[in-house]
């Protein structure tokens, strides 16, 4: 699928603000995957449509994780974080999209988990850094992406935990096994 | 069993620094415990024991927790997290300890967990500021320690998640757990 079109198949399913970021991501995506290896085909598209269910109603999500076997665990946490399975399941059966890589990498872009693909790590980073986003702690994990991968997804996962705690929310515990993880492998190298 | 022959058994395991520790948390625990309502003999006992097997060689502790079919997670992790669980099993079995709330006390008192009893609370909390310690943070949960129990207990998993990630250290998932379930019955309340 072009780039165009997957756009087009995207927007009405986003506000104009979250469309501006969704193409801010498939830049950002593009340029990681370039310079870390990835599809940059599957990059391209998984950014497009990592957002495609994040404006569902809630119970309509909630009821798709219950209907399709998804991680329960899931509705004891923020909502925010629905939208990143709901919204795989939804691509593959609304969009026609079967590749697996590329459902992994929506399915995953908002908590992470243990065993991340490039592909999944690429589109994660891009949702952290893509140029739209200006948070504090973003400009420095920008820099790191210049140099590495592994390292500015640890960043991303060390301040949305940091984020999380000081707000009082709850962590999502695949993200916190996520860092280890990606620790891990910094550390084995 | 009285604090001085309780004091009188630990001793020769500890450092002079951790048995100075020791006392400090002994001390703060019977303090908290008073505020709080939890058992304050069981409050102090706990704590005089709860770094019992501080010093214990790591090969015995990893083999103890084999061995007594403890969670082997845990050799995965920090190995300051085994003095914790291995201190629990050799009160029990060395000193004769056999009261489970003193031992849980014991047990969790590193990692925290789930469902984490006042006693377990109070012991916590009391290792993490008794009045030797200094580190950056603790004059803020002492602060919260005077109004609530739980909200020191919660301000003080932040910071060692915090602490642990700025030093690039893995995080023991049973520590998000005890997290994310604090800030829940905070917020339930």
């Amino acid at each position: 699928m072009e780039r165009s079109e997957a756009l087009k198949i995207v927007k009405p399913h986003l506000t104009e603000h979250r469309y501006q970021h969704t193409i801010g991501v498939t830049d950002t995506s593009v340029m990681l995957a370039k310079k870390y290896g990835a599809d940059v085909k599957k990059a391209e598209i998984a950014a497009v449509f990592h957002d495609y269910a994040k404006f569902r109603p809630k119970e309509e999500m909630r009821q798709i994780i219950k209907d399709q076997g998804m991680d329960l665990q899931l509705l004891s946490y923020s909502s925010e974080l629905l939208h990143a399975p709901v919204g795989a399941y939804l691509v593959k059966t609304e969009v026609g999209i079967k590749d697996e890589d590329i459902l992994r990498a929506i399915r995953y872009h908002t908590t992470g988990r243990v065993g991340m693909s490039l592909l999944e790590k690429v589109v994660f980073l891009a949702d952290y850094i893509e140029p739209n986003r200006a948070f504090p702690g973003v400009e420095e994990v920008r820099k790191t992406a210049e140099q590495s991968l592994e390292e500015a997804v640890l960043q991303s996962l060390k301040n949305t935990v940091q984020f999380l705690m000081k707000q009082n929310q709850l962590v999502f515990p695949d993200t916190i096994a996520a860092y280890n993880d990606i620790l891990l492998s910094i550390k084995g190298k």
